[in-house]
């Protein structure tokens, strides 16, 4: 059965004040049609440190997302097996170390190896994936994911990774604005500050995207296949 | 003498845990080189129903901001005082009611009148302003607000308005990614809810924009003046 | 029986060293799929001073196309006719004529009326059709026709208008890097001088999109008519 | 002294109609404030099959540009030897040879090495350069160009390259669109065809840049060295 508009991570800090002032938002959510796979920056340096607090982890490795990276990767694994069983495109997005000065946000950033924003093993790209090498926080700003979208017939995505509250939002928000009907995997999608966290996907689920947990994202890709065998 | 980093709204609902890891991003605040002000969704459709709770207007009139509308315009007022003194450039956005189904989020929307979007008469624009028009929630978005700028010579920009968490966030998004220095001034800037608010302004801090309080700005723009009879 | 590919207006001027430096663009031409109609600048400033030599007209009228814009009025009529039989989506562009500034190009301008920039009577738009303002050259650059285009979901276009070396070379090279299939309506484009018409089709042709006579194009539209009738 | 606004080598094939027609476009032409340097695709490709009539490198060395590539790399080198000196940013554009099949143009095209879209020996970037990698014609089209050069604060542009119907066209018109004051170097741009690189240069210089002649660019770059050394 189908959860509720507002049955998410966000219940127990948004009150009834705000949901009534947020009705209008309130409808049904769906995967679209021709949805592609946009995995948002699940690289190296966001799982550094390990399975820990973030606070501890961050520390240490600066960017790292520490247990909510790591809780993240089964159900990230599940999602990209059943996007490829689907046979729909899969995008990811990186950026290079050097990128003479442009950055995602104003955070202070040192000298990083490349290595650090190489796709996460779990999730490598495999012939065929599109990689999206960025500068800014949006999948979309200065970058050709427009031009590869329409060329692979894609009318909607699926997006998740990290942050909830930076390149998730920015591609997010862009996304909707080319047009685009966007899912946001709640369960596969994560940042260093809960509140933070929980308070974008409040505002995404309800201007931008519809967020969705990873159960019913795997059951309509599942859906896709057969229907597909069906053909 | 200069507030703190953190002297902001968002104190009461952000945890030393939080600010520990936002850390990174502590930096000297500051009004850029050559500011242009852009004032998002000043339109009369904010203010319906008046100086009272959001959760009272907004039954009758959807999109109003209600008490936090009326709390900004004595401010707001006094911004556009002294970016007028100062010489500044004089940017809106609004809309237009009929946009043909696109529209700046999923939120639901029956027809309406022009006149909603209108500018607010307190603000009203000037011969020489520009007025942007625009469909999705990011002032740049599908608008040649960017050429405008370039023409105008503006290298930053000193950002307030609504809705804190629509479009004046995927405005300051997109104007930090076009590589403006950004301003967004506290208390000229609201939405309907006050955690959204806190949240949101506590993100654009922190990634993308200095948010400074009026005063502070007000007293730049005066030094502009300053410096300019004196040259 | 289909024309060859390089059978055009430009075949009095490209001689045969240059065809043979152009043979890796030759291919076959076709309508793509789900396209939608876009008109550029068919506006009453092209047509003023009537249908007599662009030198003549131009001295008064500038901007005029002259004959040239007369002689395309009888097959743009029929073209817009087929696409309305077809029911594919009607996008206009044209502009304001108050920009603060930003134009097309470096052209002289003086102050101008509204009514110069308003759809030729002979294909006025209707209701349900798209009129996209732009400011620069492109039909895509500062508008949101990229997410129209998406929420119509067009995926292919066909382009006409004037003037071929200006606003529709703009939006077609745009269309293309969007990654849309393009079609140039040969007849129903113009400019105001024939050597720099001819060129830039050529141009258009090979590099970016598929220039095909009304004929070809009409029947095509018919059709559509036609399979969706058998559906 | 300054040469007239049409003595520029597409006077043999632009008739005296033409130039009346296009009499609104003359203007002054200059360098602008805060130019930098946008070298167009100056990778080896263009060079393949050396110093020899276009349609005898192009039957072997698809993309070559033959002697007019070969022309210009004497008046190119002495402008980034000027650029250099004067101290204005530098900007290469290139490719990589794997895009996911999104090109720059219809163009047939096989597998290729990176090698050939290495920047030519002769105008090597070196250290603090930005070199900006492209899968359209333009070099804004999904590139981060546009926030590089907010960031350099360059205000103008001096462009040259190849192709001239090609990537330098689609980026000066880009370049112009985003509110840039642009020059073309006529002795460093070059196309496949004579006829439609004079063309394409006519349109350029009327309606988007100021098409310059090498020596009048490189006499504003020393004026720049000489007032820095002044100051």
């Amino acid at each position: 059965m189908a959860r509720d508009f507002e049955d998410h991570c966000w219940r127990d800090i948004v009150d009834e004040e705000t949901l009534e002032i947020y009705e209008p938002y309130r409808r049904e959510v769906r995967v679209g049609r021709n949805p592609a796979l946009l995995g948002i920056d699940l690289y190296n340096k966001a799982y550094q440190g390990g399975d820990r607090p973030v606070r501890e982890v961050n520390a240490r490795y600066s960017g790292a997302c520490g247990e909510h990276a790591w809780k993240a990767i089964e159900p990230t694994r599940k999602l990209f097996a059943a996007a490829r069983a689907a046979g729909i495109p899969i995008i990811y997005t990186t950026r290079h170390a050097e990128t003479a000065g442009v950055h995602s946000t104003h955070r202070r950033i040192g000298a990083e190896s490349e290595e650090l924003y190489h796709i996460r093993q779990d999730f490598s790209p495999l012939a065929g994936d599109l990689v999206i090498y960025k500068e800014r926080a949006s999948a979309f700003f200065g970058t050709p994911l427009i031009a590869h979208l329409r060329k692979l017939g894609a009318e909607s995505l699926i997006i998740f990774g990290e942050s909830t509250s930076g390149c998730v939002r920015a591609s997010t928000v862009d996304a909707y604005s080319y047009g685009f009907h966007n899912v946001l995997v709640e369960e596969c999608t994560y940042d260093r500050s809960l509140l933070v966290h929980k308070v974008n996907l409040f505002d995404l689920h309800h201007k931008y995207a519809d967020v969705m947990h990873v159960e019913e994202v795997l059951a309509h890709l599942e859906s896709l296949v057969r229907s597909s065998h069906a053909a």
